[in-house]
Order: C-alpha cells, then structure tokens, then sequence
C-alpha cells in the first residue's frame, strides 16, 4: 500500500479494479480476466499487511505453483516498491527492479500509488489489478478449481454477508485504525484515532473471549485480516504509529488469539518481523527521521502456548493444513531469529 | 538537562560546579556558598529526571520552607526552559520568564547548558550551582541542621561508598543508557546501546530480587536515582527513545520495586506524567517531528499491589515518612487523572 498524510489520515484507495475470475467475466461489470495457472505472477511484500493477507490465503489455498509469487524488498523509494532482496535486484521471472515498471506497463499516465499486492500478467509485464481486498477473496472462490486437496474454504457462501460486515468493520476501525494514528497531522485528530482504535480492539475483546475465530467456528478471511495487523502490534504499531494504551501482549484475549493463528500453518510462517520492522522504520522518515530500527520488543512470547484449543473450533473446517511452504519461499531464518531473540 | 547529539550520545557535563555547604567552605576547593535558609530557589522542571532527584530529596527532607522551588514548565526553547506555567510566564520569585536569564546573571557569556536542577541566589538572581549530582547529595549531608523531624538519612556516611559506587554504574547505564539509545546516530550505535541498557536492567533485576531496596535495607539516594528513570520508562523511553525489548511492566521485579517507591510519600506525589509526556514528546523534534503527545500507556497499573513489603525492609530507617507536599506544590489532579486514566 501507499499513504497520503492529513490531518486525519486517508488511505488513498484508488486502485487498478480488475478482477481475476474463472472465466474472466465479472457480475460488476468490472473488466475481467480469466483465472489460467502460470500466467500470472502475484508481487508482494512481505512488511507490507495488505500483501502479507494475500501470501497467507494463497498459501492456506494451496496456490504456489499455479500463481508464483514474487517478493519485492522491505524498503522502497518514493515512488516503487524495489526488488532489492533478489540476485541483480531484479525479480527473477518480470526481470523488472521497480514494481512501478509493471505499474507503467499497464499505463504509461499511472500516477497513483505503486502498491502491494499487486497481480501482474507474466507474459505483457502489466499489473492486472492491484485491487487487495478482492484479490484474496477471487483467489477462495474463482480460482477454486486449482486449490489443493484439503484447501480450507476462507469465505464460506453461507456465511459470506457475516464475514462481510466483520471484514468492513475491521478495515475502518482496525486495519486502517492503527495508520490513523501514526499519520494523524494533529494531536485532536490523533487522540480521537487512539480512543477509536482501543475501543474497536476493546469490542474484539468481548467478541473473541470465549469464540475461538471471528465468524463461525472455522478460520475465514476475516481472521487473516486481522490477524496482520494484530502481527505488527507490538513490533510497529505501539511505538512508531503511537497506539500505546497498551501492547498486544498486555491484551490477553487477543495475545493468545494471534498466537493461535501465528502458530497455525499459514500465519506465523508467513511472517517476517525483520522485514516489518525495517519496512516502517526506515521509509517513514517523516516520522522517523533518524531510520533507526528498534531492537526490540523481544518477541518470543508468540511462541508461548495460548491455550485456545480449549474453546473448541476447526481451524480448517472440513480441509487440513497446508504443508510447510516451498523452500524458496521461507522467510529466513536469521529473520525469525534476530526477531524471536531480540 | 541539556543534550549533545553524536553516533554515540555523549552528555554535556560541563556545570557551574560551586556547592553550597553549612559554612560555606568546600573540602574539594570548589567554590562554595553557606547553607542558608530562604536565600537560594531551586529551579526545576517535573518532567526532567534530573530535577525530579532534587524535588524528591527536597520533599523526603523537608526543605520546603527553607529552600522554596520553581517550576518550569514541560516544553522549552532551542535554548532554555521557560516558566509557561507561572501567572504571567514568569517565577513569581525571580521576576524571570527563562531560566537563562539567571544563568546570564550569573555569567554573561554563559553558553553551556541552561539545564535543571539549577539553585539561583534570589537576591541576586544568579545560579549559585547546576551540579546536578552534588545538589542532592549536600541536600542531605549539608543542610541537615534544616531537616524536618524524622527526616531519612537518604545518604549514611557508612554506606556511602557503597551506595556512590551503585549510583556510577546507574548514571552511565540506565541513567544515562535511555538517553544513550534515543540519541544514537547510527543503528549500529543504538544497538549497541540497547543491548548495553538492558544488560544492566536484568542486572538490577538481579539485585533487587530478594532485595526490597539498592543499598541496605532503607530507601537511600540510589534508589531516587533509579526510580526517576523506570518512572519515565514506559511512558517515554521505551517508545521515544526505542527503549523497548520489554516495558517496565513487563520487568516483574523491577516493575514492583519502582510501584513499591511509587506509592512512598516523596515519589509518585512528585512524577507528572502529563509534563514528562510533553517534554519529551514535543522538545525532541529531531526524533519525534510531528510533536504529537501519546496518549497511552495505560498507567493505571502503577496503583497495583506491588507486594514488595513481604522483602522487609525499612523505607524511612529510624525516620517516618513525609506528610503531604504543600498545596501550591502538588503535582495538578488532571495531569495525575489524565495519565492514570490512558
């Protein structure tokens, strides 16, 4: 994702609109394209919440081989994500250094932001959209032909208008809650983002005490969309973006909830603290100016046991846990260390 | 205090080092100056650690008649704290609107640091002395003939080698060791910094674990000097300063200990949160630049049952504790509520 700054923060949500469906017609009329493994190539980045969704349901799904995944660097310039962390700085399949040239590929006049997650077709170089909370919810019901045996279903027909509404509601208040905070442009606009953001995480609470997940019994899209932002908490959120009423780990309900899910196949091993917080710290400057990243918080404590089995819940429903990811698509382990003992 | 910024902090120490001694006369050939009761003012400022030393010694003392105080408020100029608080801007004794004007006084080409605790000659209007460590310490050992009754000795000559040899490894290690991560000009020099802070933490996690105070087993001039850092810890080092492996309230031992001095006449009843906050918040443009003021942490847990009586101990000695500070010296309700209630 990109950001403006005002004085209260607004998430610039113009996006490339297209939609991958099954056979590239769309009930919105938005323009189409045909769901057809390998052709097109998923860029992410690990830092950033948003793409971070993505990578998760695509792995829960089952979908690494029929749509790759590329991985842009924690760090990016102005305007670009960057593909520092791949041999020649360049992603090794789009032969690109810059997520903007795919960007510019799909239009030469593209002005907004150069965001992740980004779809891109391989054989043109050109983002087909860049539209992230319909991304991940095509990838569980277009592309369910190519989902691997035991694939979970993460959006549920029968409950889809209840994942819906939870899914708005954490967006405004949650997701986005937390950048509203840390961009405030005044100290009114910032304390109002703070009482806000604890209240929502105080109703989370209430709902989460005795329920193992958000909606139904079962982990839906609606956890994941929580669960990165809960992720970036305390590594992010509390100091830099100032939401600091207390950690996620002084919130006892939702601390054993996110380590329930980080501990999951899927959540924690798709998560990269080292690129987070280099992410945050280091392209911030208007609010970090010096780019120092924080050592800490020690971080081990998410692999303490939470105790949620005990309310109960199918993690997977019906499915089964995925494998463990493709090699080439660990996060390092020098990054799950230096985070765990910091 | 002032600041000096490099890759590693280094402290301006460079004072106006006079004493003031019961006769005037000084062992160690520094000028000196006669204890005499309403000649001198102490100036400070609550937010400032230093300064909080001399406002808990003063009060735990009782000097408060004979050596009346100013307060300056939390946010100062490039170059000097201001009596913002005071009707008019000004102290209502000295007639000055900047503490510089005294240091002015005293030296025309003064161009050190216009730091806190500072003690003006009110006929004068000169700062006698700035020599923050000093101040306290001839608080207790030089003013003694003004002591209230049941005043602690805060500094007993047979343990004062001792509790001098605790209070060196305090200064340049916790003291000194949050202000050595926040001003860090490099990452490699915060890191180091960090990992040298909470070495020295743990290590007083150590000491202090069976141990209900530093030095023996009443309430000494060490434990002032700690405890005026672990109280800004969460509220300001731990984000601000990127002093965050863990909270305070995440220290068991050390957390107890510092609610333990917290709820001792003296110690809470002189910390102001709400000018601690501003303080650092708003005067660091060059690490905070949007001067936006947290609103958290949630510092309510300060009033928990801390449970460190069972270690014994004898907070006062053979002394009692203080009655309550003066009215025109209390810390206001609201900035007490405001931070209590984040």
């Amino acid at each position: 994702m990109a950001y403006v700054e005002d004085s209260e923060f607004e998430r610039d949500t113009t996006y490339i609109p297209d939609r991958i469906t099954r056979d590239g017609t769309t009930p919105d009329g938005r323009p189409g394209w045909p769901v057809e493994p390998g052709r097109y190539r998923l860029i992410v980045a690990r830092a950033c919440p948003w793409a971070n969704r993505s990578i998760i349901v695509r792995r829960l799904l089952g979908l690494e081989d029929v749509l790759p995944m590329g991985i842009a660097g924690p760090e990016h310039d102005e305007r670009s994500w960057t593909f520092t962390e791949d041999p020649g700085g360049r992603d090794p399949v789009l032969g690109i250094e810059r997520l903007q040239e795919a960007y510019l590929a799909r239009d030469p006049h593209y002005d907004r932001g150069v965001t992740v997650p980004a779809v891109v077709e391989i054989a043109s170089g050109k983002v087909v959209t860049n539209d992230f909370p319909q991304i991940t919810l095509d990838l569980s019901t277009e592309w369910r032909e190519y989902h691997r045996p035991g694939a979970p279903d993460l959006y549920p027909a029968d409950r889809a208008d209840e994942i819906d509404e939870v899914m708005r509601w954490i967006y405004t208040e949650v997701n986005n809650g937390v950048y509203r905070c840390g961009f405030a442009g005044t100290q009114d606009a910032y304390e109002k983002a703070y009482d806000r953001l604890f209240t929502a995480l105080d109703r989370l609470t209430e709902r989460l005490r005795d329920q193992r997940y958000l909606v139904g019994d079962t982990i839906t899209e609606a956890d994941i969309r929580l669960f990165t932002t809960l992720a970036r908490f305390d590594a992010v959120y509390h100091g830099h973006f100032k939401c600091n009423r207390s950690k996620l780990a002084e919130m006892p309900v939702l601390w054993a909830y996110a380590r329930d899910l980080f501990t999951t196949p899927g959540f924690g091993d798709t998560t990269d603290f080292d690129h987070i917080k280099r992410h945050y710290y280091r392209v911030h400057t208007d609010i970090n100016p010096t780019q120092i990243v924080p050592a800490g918080p020690d971080l081990s404590g998410w692999l303490e046991p939470h105790g949620r089995e005990a309310l109960g819940g199918r993690p997977f429903g019906d499915g089964t846990p995925p494998g463990p990811p493709p090699a080439d698509e660990e996060v390092p382990a020098e990054h799950r260390a230096r985070a765990l003992a910091a």
